[in-house]
């Protein structure tokens, strides 16, 4: 018989199932075994009384089966209300060990307080058992769902770009090297080239969601060297304020379908409310967040830090947002253009055509209006010193490209926010570190 | 006003609307301009009278504008049965030109078949404008959304696995190796071992779309150095019948969404007929299948190569399977455990409890049940030589691992034979070969 998941076992009552799952407990009593059946979509008690003389081998069976083994159990399901764990019970007629495992778990991942995190990443195959952080990555399979599911109603292509590319374009120093045969190769940073490549290609609206990679010597709690990016671009704009209202559409669709799904069980497990944020999102200049800054909570910086937010800064864009706006994002527009990258446009005054969003104090996005202006870009690919290495991405420009515009989400910073889990070793599947390759 | 997709305009005849698109073609004649715009949705005329006092600006305008230059336009839509395109032509009130193209292009995009493919992939951006290109990307990013849509029907939860990896495992010949600070990192050639990290860590069903790396250095129409995977991977199966099972609906419900939204484009584009197939797919051994070529077909081969299919043999394996099972899809099964990857189960007589999907002379697919048993696959492990780069991934046995298993589908192959481009130098976006790094 094919094994059902144990989440669907309520519309069986009184029929003979199967089941497989994890052996999460068992309690041996005098008269009575309860085992409890763990699948990623929910748990069972099985009970088995222990009078039953045709129960004698499954008795045995128990007694000696290591909690975490896995099994496949036909029994009938019984609904039984003096049950806690969801008022049913499964009085099995067979049970079948489909793996044994070993006595003595790396640690006990039911309760991961006192287990060192870097222990816990070493065995994350256990790690991940945890209740919690196998809800963590059920929730991000479906944020990329639901983010996709809006752009293909809108007629965005899904592309897959190249991540082994030829040059160290975008900046140079945080690039991976490869030994590709007899020559080198480098990791892609993000696909923005080939993004716009798209663009300059005819297609409309694309998206991609991959690995990026970044060799960043950097040790904190939103930082890896590879991890997932949900990247989106489009052509026609009219600004990049076309680029923002795109991104805040995205982000309101997904956190409403996300809290439909989720809301209850989100504030149960990881007390975290989600608040599905409303439309537009509010945009501030950088300039002005220092003016309502220091106004508001006497946050003072020195004028020449005032080219970027600070990560004090970011951490207060939170407060200020939600204070004056009543909202958990905010668009911070305006940066100075010389400290971005050459492939944004700028406007007259040298100011940014793009954005960073802040959300929950941690930037989550970077977002622009690109230069597609053949002239214009070359000249802010010199003024970087950038010359051969974009040589070819320079090209794209040469033969009609149209106005376009994107950002990059970073998913396992997404999800970190989303659930609080302190840091995106958490909330990636497995995490990529400059001191972690493994497993 | 914001531009509508070129598609739509049938629903605003009369009526005022924006475009944006790329100068696909300009007639300049004595009275008229004819401009044809396209975008990647359609293209329509613009027709513009040269007698009209009001339109001078923009006759001027287009007697100097070099195609696929991009441009914005205003006018009324009308319809015009008249005008082979679709019917209608625009009636422009205002021109914008968004971008200028280059006088010269490297070559005709509209007739690349005597384009030379290098130039052609030098230039990909230019290449990929071509209407039958284009097409190709907009079915593989339905192709792939369909799976997606059949596995989420499953309750599959998508991950993300790493790819850059600390051992170079597999079979370490053809992985590539990055400079990882002061260490060395490896480029993941499939998500194998991750795969089966999440069902050790008690996902049921999961699946991945991701970049996978080979540092192979043939140069055939099917292979490249970096390629689209899409990986599936289920537990609590019953044996790798289960994996064919699952691999042939996902197959059929695919083909059939894509035939519904493509088929008579695909023929009249790519003189292609897809056939959805019917289930279940055809299953034979690789010893019936040398038998059958051998009977029907008079093709032989030395007993010594009859542990795998010949590229011959796969071949002849698209006619056997339509001549023996009026099907385009063949499960090839019984392969020779030891000449396969050490992670597979295999039966007591040492068969591969796996198998190749062939469709249309070319494997497509390998799954199988994979080994779950601690003591077993660290034996198999060892027959292989492997142990101290697979230690971390043998570890995912021992503390309780359901049975299961998977397979993984090359998008790039696939797209490749269901539109019949003869590489996939033309089904991936970018490709990557050991001579190809640019753009």
């Amino acid at each position: 018989m094919k094994s059902i998941s144990i989440k669907e076992l309520s519309n069986y009552y009184d029929k003979e199932v199967t089941i497989s799952g994890f052996v999460d407990n068992i309690r041996n009593l005098q008269w009575v075994q309860f085992v409890i059946i763990r699948d990623d979509t929910s748990k069972v008690q099985v009970t088995i009384e222990k009078s039953e003389e045709s129960n004698k081998e499954m008795v045995e069976l128990i007694e000696s089966l290591p909690l975490e083994s896995t099994v496949k159990i036909t029994g009938k399901v019984v609904e039984s209300p003096k049950v806690k764990l969801n008022g049913m019970e499964i009085i099995p007629s067979s049970i079948e060990v489909t793996s044994k495992s070993d006595e003595e778990l790396p640690f006990n991942f039911k309760d991961l307080n006192n287990v060192n995190l870097d222990t816990r990443l070493d065995y994350r195959f256990i790690d991940l058992r945890n209740d919690k952080n196998m809800l963590i990555f059920k929730i991000q399979s479906d944020i990329t769902k639901y983010m996709r599911e809006f752009l293909y109603e809108k007629e965005f292509t899904e592309i897959h770009t190249p991540k082994l590319i030829g040059t160290a374009s975008e900046s140079g120093s945080e690039v991976f090297e490869v030994k590709y045969f007899d020559d080198k190769a480098y990791l892609a940073q993000s696909p923005q080239f080939y993004k716009q490549m798209a663009m300059a290609s005819g297609f409309n609206k694309i998206f991609e969601v991959a690995p990026v990679f970044r060799a960043e010597n950097s040790n904190t709690s939103r930082h890896a060297t590879e991890f997932t990016s949900f990247d989106v671009e489009m052509s026609y704009i009219d600004s990049s304020q076309d680029v923002m209202d795109l991104e805040a559409e995205l982000i309101a669709y997904t956190f409403d379908k996300i809290s439909k799904k989720y809301k209850d069980k989100i504030k149960e497990v990881f007390n975290m409310d989600i608040v599905v944020p409303k439309l537009p999102f509010p945009r501030l200049s950088l300039s002005d967040i220092y003016k309502e800054l220091e106004e508001r909570y006497n946050y003072k910086v020195d004028e020449s830090e005032k080219t970027d937010l600070t990560t004090e800064a970011e951490k207060l864009c939170y407060k200020l947002s939600k204070d004056k706006f009543n909202h958990e994002f905010l668009f911070v527009t305006d940066y100075p253009a010389d400290k971005r990258a050459f492939y944004h446009m700028r406007d007259e005054n040298g100011l940014l055509l793009g954005y960073d969003l802040i959300w929950r104090g941690v930037e989550i996005t970077s977002g622009a209006q690109r230069e597609h202006r053949y002239e214009e870009v070359v000249k802010n690919a010199e003024s970087k010193g950038l010359k051969d290495d974009v040589k070819f991405y320079l090209e794209f420009f040469k033969y009609g490209c149209p106005p376009h515009g994107g950002f990059g989400i970073g998913l396992d910073r997404l999800t970190m926010l989303l659930l609080g889990v302190p840091s995106v070793k958490e909330s990636q599947f497995l995490f990529r570190g400059p001191n972690r390759l493994n497993p």
